[in-house]
């Protein structure tokens, strides 16, 4: 028997694990991505907020697979397809396949507003997250520079937009870079008194969660000094201004934008079925219509759960999908073609969590709910477990403890001002 | 008695470490530069290297200050002077002084050929650091993804030049890099087979050091695959592309400068006499010919030594220079202007040291003379008590241990290739 070529597109966590997972002895695997590392996706608000550095939380891809010699990594986009052809075109390469996983993960979405997008940096890459510290930090630099009060309070003042994971995490850390890290480091400005302010437009927090457990996290974020704003939507945005439906404006030096998620915009070249958020709409195995060589995992897909409700964009969710898919493909390359219908997918949700702060966090697991330490703690150990690499974990683990025990953070340098001023040039 | 007001130019070690020496009740002290951070820069060759993160060798100033009442942070840039009336001029502000204190430091130099450097960047900054280090991963992306070989060996060929520390230092670790860590991590090309190139123009590498010791870390870069060409200068640098003296050509998709340093440019605003290299010809106090009230410490200052040599541009050198003007100014706070003459500086030389790779590197302390890894464990040590910051000390022991048992890097990310992006745009 050949050997069968399988490409997979995104070393996203659906990407990776699918490598990690799937082993056959006549299969070559393929993987491509524009980066060279895997991004650990739930810390990247640690970085983007001055906890960690950028390396702690990502890893070479290469170095994850190098004792995998059956997978090639190519360093390359992919501009385009030709599924009848079974062709990826690259834009240095073209590959034919056997068999695609399509894993490429989310972009941040605008609600049809992308021009928001350079006034309201999204939070999706490391270069993201880098950007953002960079102009955090320096907003309290400037600040401390300005000796006109008027000027001075927009830019101690950070909008977070989007209340869900993302923007509470956001938005408590923060709060505590200002009110805790920054608090003796000034002479003219007291960083204590800068605004951080989180805006949702539904009517509370982390709504995904139950009831409770968003009340709770909004008394968590409210203490460490967020204001939070539910039901409140955003009507525009302009270099340092927030507009609110209501008429409103608050004026920020930063705004950061955590309201939404878009499919890579890879998938509308496929010429197949999209939801309204770009995701394709797979069947119970995975695979796309028409195309049982081609299954779309992770944020690509829209897989309706058990009780028909979408399996949500998160890494357990995308991990479960690529092992589904590894597990179909060796079968099929075992045995041949499966003579019934293939397995159907099942989401099994293991819960669900997100930190506010300091000892401050909100958790579901079953019917089990938690707030404050307990919650934080159980955090703290479910991320340190999935952060991939001996090295990464012990050097999370010491950076969080030196945190919290020095109330100070590791990662408060700003680097990449001189690329920022050869943009400007 | 009114207060005094001193303006600290610049946070090199020299700068650093008045500002955390000096202390009188009567002064206040305004540090201006243009980072937000204290640079460790003798580990800088690792960040470059993938060996060691961004944060891990940098510590936010205002972090380390905070204990220091007296002292303002400024964000700013220095853009000239008025010596007469005693005012520097930022971009942002202007200062007026009672003690001014230059310590900006020294810029990557040319020898008159600035149309080089981007070409060949140099190695100053974390900005310069990271690129170094993304373009070096980059290229052997590229070599992997090259079908035609001719194009696949400038792809994986490094030219360091400059056969000081920082070039020894940087040759040595990009050759473990490519023979010891990516060894199994392509499969196409074979990263062991990559060129690095370090080319001196005097007859040594290490000249500053006793000919037996340059001897050996030639022999030992030599045992790492380094192709060591002494006696060799460099006639052109193109893009790509190093012309030699003799005619020769080297093609190389990575050249690095580390052959020259000068003093910040900032120097020629002053109006005074200046060497070769931009520094100023201070008195042997340290204070500027003309202007009691002004020094020049570190890489901004030409200062002889007890046999009339310069005194080396090495962080130990700033730091004593730095205490020396501490003492000064503290005395004549205290106890009015001195009647007689100011102390003269003295330079004690504590050793100096250079390392290869694992287990290799050269010393010298006092008469004693070191090679291999008694010299290492030393390099190790002195580089581990000087860098600081607690966190910083334990995470870079951390990634040291981890490096030398795995044989692996944990900063082998690339990132910034979006703002890279955003440039070619």
């Amino acid at each position: 028997m050949e050997t069968k070529h399988l490409v997979v597109l995104g070393e996203s966590f659906g990407g990776l694990t699918f490598c990690q997972t799937f082993n056959h002895p006549l299969a070559r695997v393929t993987l491509v991505d524009r980066q060279n590392h895997q991004l650990f996706q739930p810390l990247l608000y640690q970085v983007a907020t001055a906890g960690l550095s950028a390396p702690e939380i990502a890893q070479p891809i290469r170095s994850i697979l190098s004792n995998r010699p059956n997978v090639t990594v190519l360093l390359d986009n992919a501009v385009g397809f030709n599924l009848v052809e079974k062709k990826i075109l690259l834009e240095k390469n073209t590959l034919t396949y056997d068999y695609l996983v399509l894993a490429l993960g989310g972009v941040t979405g605008y609600f049809g507003r992308p021009e928001w997008e350079q006034f309201a940096p999204g939070l999706k890459s490391l270069d993201d997250a880098l950007r953002i510290r960079r102009r955090i930090l320096l907003a309290f630099e400037k600040a401390e520079n300005e000796t006109n009060p008027a000027k001075r309070d927009p830019l101690m003042t950070i909008v977070v937009v989007g209340g869900g994971p993302t923007g509470v995490e956001l938005a408590g850390a923060f709060a505590e870079l200002a009110r805790h890290v920054l608090k003796s480091d000034f002479r003219r400005i007291d960083p204590a008194q800068a605004r951080i302010i989180l805006i949702e437009a539904s009517p509370r927090v982390l709504s995904h969660l139950p009831p409770q457990l968003s009340a709770s996290a909004q008394r968590q974020l409210e203490k460490l000094g967020v204001e939070v704003r539910t039901g409140t939507k955003v009507r525009n945005i302009t270099q340092g201004r927030v507009e609110l439906e209501d008429g409103q404006v608050i004026e920020a030096e930063n705004i950061v934008w955590a309201a939404g998620v878009l499919a890579n915009p890879l998938t509308q070249k496929l010429g197949v079925e999209l939801d309204r958020g770009g995701r394709v709409k797979v069947k119970p195995d995975l695979s796309m219509p028409g195309h049982p060589e081609v299954f779309a995992i992770g944020d690509m897909a829209l897989v309706p759960d058990a009780e028909g409700k979408p399996v949500p964009g998160v890494s357990p969710a995308a991990m479960q999908m690529a092992k589904h898919v590894a597990r179909i493909i060796r079968d099929e390359l075992a045995f041949g073609p499966a003579r019934s219908e293939r397995p159907a997918f099942k989401y099994w949700d293991k819960g669900t969590m997100a930190t506010i702060g300091r000892s401050a966090a909100v958790a579901k697991i079953g019917r089990l709910e938690f707030n404050s330490w307990l919650a934080w703690v159980a955090w703290l150990f479910v991320h340190l477990i999935f952060l991939i690499g001996f090295r990464n974990k012990l050097a999370v683990l010491l950076q969080w403890a030196y945190s919290y025990v020095a109330y100070k953070r590791g990662a408060r340098i700003v680097t990449g001002l001189s690329d920022e001023a050869r943009l400007k040039r």
